[in-house]
């Protein structure tokens, strides 16, 4: 097989890059992004809604998962609530609202809701107070826990417990698996990149001398 | 259009799960994953492979990412390395070789490394001690600069720099993304679920009051 050409990017060669360039190269060298939209409330009970794509799983029991958000420099409205309120939902994203989730990222400075501005309805559960979007089919709301600033660069993790999900039914497989091409849930690359997936195969538990098994 | 059905389960209910459809369904939440090869290398010069799905995004300048470890109940040989030698490579996954991308997370206990077990080969850059994995279309060298412990579950979030950066030519975009498509990096969703990906659309950066074009 013919080997593929490959170009090596050194510390110096990363630190000269132009800044676009280098926003776009490095944003894509982690791989796939777990995107989602975040949903929040202030005080006064204004929604807000906008797309994250540095979420990552902490733990099942207690179930856990962390967000990083970048520094707030500008006007953070959904690190602002999320710490007024103590509450906020993550919603999956699916292709036929992908490019409403990636709007949501714009920088808006009025009082208007990006549920309102991009069309996503907002649902509410009975016993929670941040708002979720309808359209998405997992729904989850966290209670944040925990807070770390990196000294690197001031950005923030959010460490949230799950104290409520809700889920289509029929993407539930039978050993609690959210089956994600049944969801129809999508994923990113980069900045801007948007994807739906194909399962590939679901393999077993590996073990030391014992060869897998796809189990779906 | 008909609704779909949803089911919801609050705090109590997720507490009352049995333990393995808990950690199935909590660990689909989050949505897809970026999954990824990390190589280290012990003082002795033994290398060590794992796949780890807990990697996000920090910064492009310094380029940073960051990646979750678990409590170190067990030998952690990845993150003993990481700490002893301060270096760590992170390798994207293709369908080639998923399955042994998943075998390298069985518990092996001898000296034989995870690349000689599941037949990956390895690679070593001119300047990096770390190796990395020769079939992976990009190949990231970090250095070690923090490290937080997560109260809730003593967790470990590591946070690297890029050093360096080998990336299969034919992918890099004129203005730097790297085009996982023509890598043919796959991502995951739970503890075992593998897919690849089709791109619904590059989107522009999203302003207030702008239609979003397709750029991609």
């Amino acid at each position: 097989m013919m080997e593929l050409k490959h170009t090596t990017f050194r510390k110096e060669d990363l630190q000269n890059l132009d800044t676009a360039y280098r926003r776009n190269f490095i944003n894509s060298l982690s791989g796939y992004k777990s995107i989602n939209l975040i949903g929040t409330i202030d005080t006064e009970g204004n929604p807000n809604l906008a797309i994250y794509n540095t979420i990552i799983h902490v733990s099942s029991n207690p179930p856990m998962l962390a967000m990083l958000v970048r520094t707030p420099v500008k006007p953070r409205h959904t690190l602002t609530n999320i710490r007024e309120t103590g509450v906020y939902t993550l919603n999956h994203i699916k292709q036929e609202f992908f490019n409403k989730a990636h709007q949501t990222a714009a920088r808006y400075h009025g009082k208007k809701s990006e549920f309102e501005i991009v069309g996503l309805k907002q649902w509410y559960s009975e016993h929670f107070k941040a708002p979720f979007v309808h359209e998405s089919p997992v729904k989850i709301g966290l209670e944040l826990r925990e807070e770390y600033t990196l000294k690197s660069n001031g950005a923030i993790l959010i460490i949230g417990e799950i104290v409520e999900a809700t889920v289509q039914q029929n993407a539930i497989l039978s050993d609690g698996l959210v089956d994600l091409g049944v969801t129809g849930t999508i994923t990113a690359s980069g900045l801007d990149t948007y994807y739906t997936t194909r399962k590939i195969a679901r393999l077993s538990f590996a073990k030391p001398d014992e060869d897998l098994d796809v189990i779906g």
